[in-house]
């Protein structure tokens, strides 16, 4: 019979689409994960959207649901997982509750996503970010914080391999975060951190490998650098550090952050077991258990990302707009002489999660690209 | 690139455990369904668990959402299902909406379950059974009552052969809906009803092939029955009825019917979808789209119950109650003086539906045992 793992998890929740609970929720369960989920929102789409309609779940609600589940015994669980809580009030509950469950159990797995921002924009208030900061890192397992998450709760811009030493170092030895994952530090050619990258050999190959079938990249002016960093119980032992620059996939995609750390939880906590009972997995990559985590769920992503994108192209082209009138305007030119435009747009970017299954699964037995150790990181 | 199939689940949600969008959602994702999901309420956990946490979604929020989804585009759906809606006032709002829907697009597939109650007792307020009845039920494609909402719906107990065939008929004609499902209608041995499913041929076989496995049916004191109907355009011609009774599991498990619900919309749309293209689907059963729909789904739901029931029975097994004291008193007794008994037991009846992915993909390709033809039915 197959063994029960449970996560709890607390995220949004949208009706049409694919961010927060949404995006986590499925392929977790077809890895094999009983997922509690607690919406901390009912919107009926993604902020992105510019209109939503729904609501926000408030901090005597998620008291209320944390008071039951305890009491009715559901915290026995596996995993907890965190993503975008609302508001300074709600994210302070979650933050004392996974302090109780930690209690319980220190040896709970505790995958933190610190959603504050993205592209150098917060949308979140500025409030939250103490809370993330001085109450949730130090309970966290692993953080898988963007870049730009990395910046706000260090205080420290990304900009070459020294700064991201310093990063890393706060977070590991200041925030008290055993294992980051640092999920899209943007590198542009010719840039200082391009050259270093490419100097320590961190760049994926010219083709990814899907579910057997082999997929060109195609080389553009920038990279996606995905970070996996592991502290030792040592503290005198510098952490490990993998990594992986792949080409960017151009456009916004939302909830591309909640399917990534989802996909770390689960691959994560396949590793970790794997190590415990000395049987490894089927194919164990000879490198860390968290990069080894971080490199499916890179490759998943990317599937999921290619697919989603392959098929907003296909959309496009066969969309009644007049190609002349794209060319003579910008988008937000274009959207603002039919507001229902961009709502169109964001619809078909919506994430193909459900049409990607076999890849989902795949990860586990496929052969992919692993990040690489960066050699020479710590000097 | 596989085609999208989107449907709008409006139905409850539970933290732990699986009722309503969490026992429906899954299932239909696996099947390759985009699943835009509606939560009606958001507790802790489902009711038979005596306290729950969470709170529920209000007529004003759902119609919120409702009009965004109209705004945004979102309502280009291939299908709409519907489970529990608390109180009258929301079941209105989404009477109103799924009345909006079929007059934008009278080919929408809707299949409605009247949740109303089980087992002889209602769990909704009275004043919601006129809105299933006189609202919802016209504008269903497909409705999937227990044998308790079918009493409600049309005043007639189901103790006979005649007494089914008087309710049908009810559905059919006084209630204008076309394909009716009866999920449960109990069969005791002995009764009128057991002899004339006997004299029929109705019950299934004395073994169920699941997987390419083999399972042994105990034949008991009680079956359950499964009704499939369909009526024709031309109201001359006699609805086509289909039936199979096969033994019923034991002990009460939640969110059975919204499990159904959602198999019997998936395999009617793909029944429908090869009937419309020409090309039947790989294994096509010589029988109606909706027989071979409630065929799969009671196949589907049968592998989930068995792995839950044993699921159930092996964690009972290891758990470190005094089997005397079992035997010396009645579950209500021993839950009286240890709350938490009844909860834990519970929570080991929730259905394994993500331990069951391959069975629910298995439905389309595994040989599964048919409903039959009800030869005589109409007397």
């Amino acid at each position: 019979m197959e063994p029960t793992k449970r996560v709890l998890s607390v995220q949004s929740h949208v009706v049409h689409g694919y961010v927060g609970n949404k995006a986590a929720t499925f392929p977790l369960q077809l890895l094999g994960w009983d997922v509690d989920a607690i919406n901390t929102v009912q919107f009926s789409n993604h902020a992105g959207y510019r209109s939503h309609g729904g609501s926000k779940t408030d901090k005597g609600q998620l008291i209320d649901i944390f008071t039951i589940l305890e009491k009715n015994e559901f915290t026995q669980i596996d995993a907890l997982i965190s993503g975008y809580v609302p508001g300074a009030d709600g994210l302070t509950a979650l933050a004392d509750f996974a302090a109780h469950l930690k209690a319980k159990n220190p040896k709970l797995l505790f995958v933190l996503d610190p959603v504050m921002g993205d592209d150098g924009k917060m949308y979140v208030a500025n409030d939250v970010l103490p809370i993330y900061r001085d109450r949730l890192l130090p309970l966290a397992t692993v953080i898988t914080p963007n870049w730009f998450e990395v910046e706000l709760m260090t205080q420290i811009q990304l900009t070459s391999q020294d700064s991201i030493r310093l990063a890393l170092r706060s977070l590991h030895f200041n925030h008290g975060v055993r294992n980051v994952v640092v999920t899209s530090v943007v590198v542009r050619e010719g840039s200082q951190l391009s050259d270093e990258v490419t100097a320590a050999g961190l760049r994926a190959g010219s083709s990814y490998s899907i579910n057997g079938a082999s997929y060109a990249i195609n080389f553009e002016d920038e990279y996606i650098l995905c970070i996996a960093s592991s502290a030792h119980e040592d503290p005198s032992v510098a952490p490990d550090v993998y990594a992986l620059a792949a080409p960017r996939i151009k456009g916004y995609f939302s909830g591309v952050g909640d399917l990534f750390s989802a996909l770390v939880l689960a691959h994560f906590h396949e590793a970790q077991h794997a190590n415990t009972d000395g049987s490894p997995p089927a194919t164990t990559l000879s490198i860390s258990p968290l990069a080894q985590a971080a490199s499916r769920a890179f490759y998943t992503t990317h599937a999921v990302l290619r697919r989603t994108q392959k098929h907003a192209l296909a959309l496009a082209a066969q969309s009644s707009e007049d190609p002349s009138s794209s060319n003579a305007y910008t988008d937000d030119e274009l959207d603002a002489r039919e507001p229902l435009r961009r709502v169109r747009r964001m619809r078909t970017r919506e994430l193909r999660i459900v049409q990607s299954r076999n890849d989902i699964i795949a990860a586990n037995n496929g052969s992919i690209e692993a990040m690489r150790a960066w050699e020479g990181f710590w000097g």
